[in-house]
């Protein structure tokens, strides 16, 4: 591979130049851009596809690390209510509100639609298990009973996953009764 | 569009051209083809791009159908033991076993990755629908405590898809254990 001059070389792993690779993958993927190669995105971001070469493996762990930058907050943390019921719902009913966005939805699908190798652990559903385990802990030194980080995870995020990717309805009530279902797991 | 010569037309919609049209669609899905097209299913399939005009709306309905076809046989029942426990692990226990096929999770992947806009249902959500009320009904009428059909379709189903679609592992363990929560919350 020729190096591109340096003229035109970006500040190394700047923050600005991720945030224009990070801003033209959603773009892509906003439009619905089929194939998102290496040479897409680095025409898009007004980089060189080699400084895309150097910090990701492959296009795949680019759009992963996109899709989990903009479905978790930076430095997001699970709610702190003082009760694991109002904790869980108010996490959920944020989880419906990002995830429910259309731009969202697309991001997901695309992630998903990418892969072909079992993973051994998803970066969102990893995220998503720290939030938990924040929430269950707090639970449990005030003496509540609580699911698993498991349970919760298979009962309150992969059902609204589920329901995210495959385009069917998602919205507060259905987070709600996530919610109950999995307290009474407990109860 | 002008209308293929009659003598390259198909027997109509005999149940050999749909098996071509569906295997077609198969292999194009398992080729991991990024674009597919009437046109291209066409090609594989032997037959004219009008034959599949004229049945589905679009691409995406055709994909859906044959997504259906694969995921779930002709006429499949839920399994009757005599317990909603046994029925509802043995029946996880044959979605893990069909879902978990590597060519199964890319029809599911290619079929969420084609959705732009919400649907009201989903065919492979609505045939597992119908064999939940199946085994709800059976316990009910036996005098046994169940959860309901939505309960059963949020939190066996939906985490069993979540994980294929993401490409985490799914296993027998992981099936029983959905099972156990799901009737936990009536217990």
């Amino acid at each position: 591979m020729v190096p591109p001059p340096a003229a035109s070389r970006p500040g190394g792993r700047s923050s600005r130049v991720l945030a224009a690779i990070h801003t033209s993958v959603g773009e892509l993927v906003g439009e619905g851009v089929d194939k998102i190669t290496f040479p897409v995105v680095a025409e898009r971001a007004g980089v060189t596809p080699t400084t895309l070469y150097r910090r990701w493996p492959d296009v795949n762990a680019l759009l992963e690390e996109v899709a989990v930058a903009a479905l978790t907050r930076e430095g997001e943390s699970a709610p702190d209510t003082g009760s694991l019921d109002e904790d869980l719902t108010q996490w959920a009913l944020a989880i419906v509100h990002d995830i429910g966005r259309p731009e969202r939805a697309r991001f997901l699908r695309a992630m998903v639609s990418s892969r072909v190798e079992i993973v051994a652990s998803c970066a969102v559903t990893d995220r998503r298990g720290e939030q938990a385990t924040e929430v269950v802990r707090r639970a449990v030194e005030r003496g509540e009973a609580a699911p698993t980080v498991p349970q919760i995870l298979d009962h309150v995020i992969a059902p609204l996953y589920h329901h995210v990717v495959f385009a069917l309805p998602v919205d507060e009530a259905y987070a709600r009764q996530l919610v109950r279902d999995v307290l009474a797991m407990v109860r």
